[in-house]
């Protein structure tokens, strides 16, 4: 499966771009939907386009196994890239679902609960801005009406993009049908930091996802002549922006959280011009939640100094998945395994995630990444880890669908 | 005049985008054609499209005048913006070049030296980035080959947009036919900073041009995610950015200098991806060579601790105009006016600039704007100081055509 997915959406960085409704998205979903045929597991897609692939031997359908109170059992992530991001980012959390599958039926698993690989759709938001779009809608965590209104870079709306793909935006909104067969899901992921690496394991078990936000920094300046306008009577927009970037990483440090400025955009951006207007996109998460705030607060009131004005973009607090069924996940791979299994936090966000808020059990498994590394093309895991890891969802899986 | 070009480019900040070779840059073009051809003058194209608009009655034709020693006079500016331009940089040089040619008739001036309006082509560089495109390619300033290779932000080269635009780009090239029938060029220019404002005149003479360069500063990174990374183990090529833009503000003021950072562009430039390169663009002036040079060290200096590779893409020693035909202006004017004609330097290159290298004795007139502010829709010059700056210009052309 790794050799199939490897040249799809390349490019010469060694890293990927994979954008939500392209080509390269389309010969993912392909690649996904023949997998499936193949195991024959039966493909449906929710109103979002997200694919659920279910195997279920009866007795009835899916959804009559639901009625009768024995919710499905999904497992899976995504395929979709940031630009130039890694291999593994998603891929592998899908891989290792089907891998799943065929290591249950290896090993003589008979379900008595449905069990789906999924794939969800845009998780990156890498094309329209918004992360984890697939789950989101189908939930209703972020309506229809919003989602088909973002934009691309080309100024293309994601109605358009689900027009140009043959989909029909019509179809977007919450999907209760989708959401009622989903008893828990349980995503697997490569870890994006070093915390399996400095404690010298491959698996862990995610405890929550730290509050994160985005915040966008107007500063306002004046347009004139770099080279005729004396220091003393220029507004430089440009200078409080660097205060704001180096405010970040001091402010952040002193708080035990992370802040970025990753993105910015200047007015009106010639060499010879002093600018007028600089607007920088601030992230900052971190395990406390008070925390992450008071770095914010402290960079507004740097701001204002310079008379920028701060809009919150987005704001997620603390993402808790379920309790219950990560301490079933550790107990299992505790007794399954001879490892210790950590509990660790996560900065980023997930569609394990999104579920979570949405009410549906959810948890993470993450697989260590010697380098760390994460949306580049140096994100990593070693092969036995990748191992390691489809034995521990395995595992898992097979306690949770013969309960 | 001034009515009939005040629409064209014109764009909501109230300023304008008229760029090289643009439907704009068309329309300016043809009014220019269009006014020249009201007065008689006969308009010839050099090698690279510049507008060049004779008066001479003879005897014999222009090339015939400067044969026998006569060579000629040549007022004007040029016509193009910066992006949100003001108004008056170029055009108030250009419309008071025809205006001096309706004073000298009105005066009953009968010239003894040809005269010519000129209007340069792409003298701001808004397009392809390199300033007084028009007049660094007729006096091998810049090759024909570097012209037509650069390219725009579309990727559009010079080449393309001159045949787009219906021109030749085999033309291109020294053109010394033009070049030698100027004995003497004159340039206009409303004043772009306060020293007329502070000396409470209307016109000054210009002495020299600043020293001025750009440089390419390239800060290394390592991408990864936002959320995860820990900040000790990121390499975000960001920090160094923020410490150029802080430190070229600093050590400019120290030596005397203006130094500006107005452009940057970010690898992979996500809002949640630590940027894995950010390049910034340093334009830096002084009156002083050895201080602008020592300013860039001391920056260049500063960036290597952040891994940073410095390129120097121009730079211009100080420009000295021409001391004889400055001189004579400014005894013109002390004579002819009742006002104190200053002497000021600029910060600022101009088409005048190129020539004065090349070797065509050139001078500049700077006429008072209230705001100081240029490059700018706040640009401005009172309609007394224009027409204080027209009836200068007349002075000094009567006095260089009858001589």
């Amino acid at each position: 499966m790794w050799a199939d997915l490897e040249p799809v959406g390349r490019v010469a960085s060694g890293g990927y771009r994979r954008f939500a409704w392209t080509r390269e998205d389309h010969t993912l979903r392909e690649w996904f939907t023949g997998e499936c045929a193949r195991r024959g597991l039966d493909l449906v897609e929710d109103r979002m386009g997200n694919q659920w692939a279910w195997w279920w031997e009866g007795p009835g359908s899916v959804d009559d196994a639901v009625a009768v109170g024995n919710s499905g059992i999904a497992i899976g992530s995504h395929l979709d890239s940031v630009p130039d991001g890694g291999a593994y980012d998603g891929p592998l959390g899908v891989v290792s679902a089907l891998a799943t599958v065929d290591q249950l039926r290896a090993a003589g698993v008979r379900p008595t609960r449905p069990l789906a690989v999924v794939n969800f759709v845009d998780e990156e938001g890498a094309r329209f801005g918004v992360a984890c779009a697939g789950s989101r809608v189908i939930t209703g965590a972020m309506s229809a009406g919003r989602a088909l209104g973002l934009t691309d870079v080309d100024g293309v709306s994601m109605a358009q993009a689900l027009t140009a793909a043959g989909r029909d935006p019509e179809a977007l909104g919450r999907d209760e049908e989708a959401l009622a067969r989903v008893g828990a899901f349980v995503e697997l992921h490569v870890e994006q930091g070093r915390g399996l690496v400095d404690l010298g394991v491959p698996v862990a078990v995610a405890s929550d996802i730290w509050p994160h936000g985005r915040w966008r920094f107007d500063f306002p300046g004046e347009a004139n002549h770099a080279g005729t306008t004396r220091l003393e009577d220029r507004r430089d927009a440009m200078l409080g922006y660097a205060d704001l970037v180096l405010g970040a990483r001091k402010e952040a440090q002193l708080r035990g959280c992370v802040a970025t400025v990753g993105k910015v955009a200047v007015i009106p951006g010639g060499v010879n011009a002093i600018p007028s207007q600089v607007t920088g996109w601030l992230d900052s998460r971190g395990p406390d939640e008070q925390q992450v705030r008071a770095t914010v607060d402290e960079l507004r009131t740097r701001a204002a100094d310079f008379g920028a004005t701060v809009t919150e973009e987005s704001w997620t607090p603390t993402t808790r998945f379920d309790q219950g069924l990560s301490d079933r996940l550790r107990t299992v791979l505790a007794s399954e395994t001879e490892l210790s299994v950590p509990v660790l936090g996560t900065g980023a966000g997930h569609d394990a995630g999104i579920l979570a808020s949405a009410g549906v059990p959810s948890a993470m498994l993450f697989v260590r990444n010697p380098t760390g590394v994460s949306h580049s093309p140096e994100e990593f895991a070693e092969r036995d880890d990748c191992h390691a890891g489809v034995f521990a969802l395995s595992a898992c899986v097979t306690d949770l669908v013969t309960s």
